[in-house]
């Protein structure tokens, strides 16, 4: 408090790097506490069976290599901004938990998707479908495969809820809705792909769902209800469905136009997996034959690609992106949190919004 | 306790029949909590969009499919063993979230196997696959059914914990440590036959994991700790250990000599997904040719079926459970639980080691 010094602009400045400072803090307590809870149970089972740790291995591997902790950032920022005590420990659980859910979501994503890498390694599924074949197995390799990531996904599934047990009970409720709904998102999200349904509300639904509440509303609202203060869901939810929005725009951009190598995975898989994106929905409405280019086999994500840039549509999205990012910011701007939580919040917005992975 | 009159048979009578109410009472909550808490949860979605409610009414179906709810028995026993009171709902949530648990396990279970029936009805996988077929959707009809089954089992794996998240917090360690012990047991599971280990250690424990710990043991502790008995735990471990490695072996016979009528899916599941049951690595240590009528192609199950029977060894098997029922009763002979419950117990040795499905 004795460094809030002189002027204004030194003052914000002070306080917008104590607070980064705080929640880069919280973010590195998260990171141990994934991976000392991964070692310890690591260590649990290492004396079973050398074939007990394949599971937890798969685990620690995927979350040592890379991702963004979106969720956890989200959450502590939420915390943090309802005022919630840095030293307790609850609010790492939870975001702790968040990031394991997340890894669960990914591993079975990857099966719903027969996508062979994710972040610049075989996913689970690949990997073991092909340990099965080299090594010539009994069964079937791919049913292997998929088995050994169904049980891997479980696990980390019933880890994140392991985790939550230590958080607030206050933050229970939300955790509770943002899981059952990622689940029923995801289910309609592979269903509208099998329909390939044109029908620009439910995608759009969809990615309310998939990307707005589950990486940016409800772990925001994770954090405020750890601190106590639900009553801040409106403005969280508010700004957590126009970034999310933002984030799902970027990603099927990122998809449709990004650079694998930036992105650890191959490019255009929703066109190969006819996701009905946004991005899509809209470039089909203004030009039919993007289904066909889609759907007929023959066509190249290349012809797909400057389809869509003739449709106008990237363009578009780009401004209906940084028309989200607005909407997010002012939807904040009234809450009441601190200053410098909604500097922090406007911040963050910008950064998943114009993220380049 | 005016009713506990003359004789000690009449008293032992009256004292059991009220006992068996009184779980039967509990064990009608835990079914109306499960059917109540998805009747909720349909009537969120279904306002949504029509799709939204597939996930749901999957877990619906197969819940009142049929199944014998032993691990909300075995839960619910331990409770009112170890002195809870049954007019708190605490208890309840925790043995409906077993059972949901458990109907998880089933969906991605019959993923793993490759299963097409389940209780007299289409496995969900079977049932959506032949759903993308028929509709002549975009992708591959098993991808989508699998993807379904992945995202249906995860749906009931997050209810489950939300249903414990009503339950005393006393309860969660153990709760904590019968999930992530089943998906790691399943790993090994599906491991140790696509390597057809013929490893009876292994086997064993893989079925003691399984079954032992995760019907019996678990559930038992998971109940005794909600009524803040964590201590009843080591009699508990015995007894489950025990009846659990009968219940597995008596799930062997069933499998390779039972009616399918009777048990609702497929007999002879165990030979041809190569599966290390107890029974099968017993006879092989008799008879190595029953190795090769199992992996080599051209066997039916009749000839696999004779073949055991020759060995001498299902009679074995049968000796062998009924001193596992002797060995369980006798582990709770001495636990300080009043003795209509140890009779309650001895009982339900007798019912899992004995059943016909």
């Amino acid at each position: 408090m004795t460094k809030d010094v002189t002027t204004w602009f030194g003052t914000a400045h002070e306080a917008a790097a104590s607070a980064r400072r705080t929640s880069t803090d919280l973010l590195q307590r998260v990171e141990h506490r994934l991976r000392s809870f991964l070692s310890a149970e690591r260590e649990v089972w290492a004396d079973v069976d050398e074939r007990a740790v394949v599971t937890i291995d798969a685990l620690s591997e995927l979350m040592a290599s890379g991702g963004k902790r979106i969720r956890p950032a989200f959450c502590i920022t939420g915390y943090l901004a309802a005022g919630g005590d840095p030293d307790d420990s609850g609010v790492v659980a939870a975001a702790a938990a968040l990031e394991m859910l997340h890894i669960s979501a990914l591993v079975h994503d990857d099966v719903l998707d027969d996508s062979s890498r994710r972040r610049g390694l075989p996913t689970v599924h690949a990997k073991h479908t092909a340990l099965h074949h080299s090594r010539g197995w009994q069964g079937e390799s791919r049913r292997f495969g998929e088995g050994v990531a169904i049980l891997v996904g479980d696990l980390a599934l019933v880890y994140s809820g392991e985790l939550m047990s230590r958080a607030p009970a206050t933050a229970v409720p939300e955790w509770n809705k943002l899981r059952s709904e990622v689940m029923i998102g995801q289910y309609m999200d592979i269903a509208a792909a099998a329909e390939f349904s044109v029908d620009p509300r439910l995608s759009r639904w969809i990615a309310l769902i998939k990307s707005g509440r589950y990486t940016i509303h409800r772990p925001l609202v994770v954090g405020a209800s750890a601190a106590g203060r639900g009553e801040l869901a409106p403005a969280f939810e508010e700004y957590g469905e126009a970034v999310g929005e933002a984030f799902q725009l970027r990603d099927d951009l990122l998809d449709a136009f990004g650079d694998s190598a930036d992105t650890g995975k191959p490019a255009g898989l929703d066109f190969s997996q006819h996701k009905m994106t946004l991005l899509l929905g809209w470039a089909m409405q203004r030009d039919e034959r993007i289904h066909s280019l889609i759907t007929e086999p023959g066509h190249t994500p290349d012809e797909v690609r400057r389809r869509l840039v003739d449709t106008g549509v990237p363009d578009d999205v780009e401004k209906h992106i940084a028309g989200l990012v607005e909407r997010g910011c002012k939807a904040i701007a009234d809450a009441p949190i601190d200053q410098v939580w909604r500097n922090e919040l406007t911040d963050m917005a910008r950064r998943v919004a114009y993220r380049n992975a």
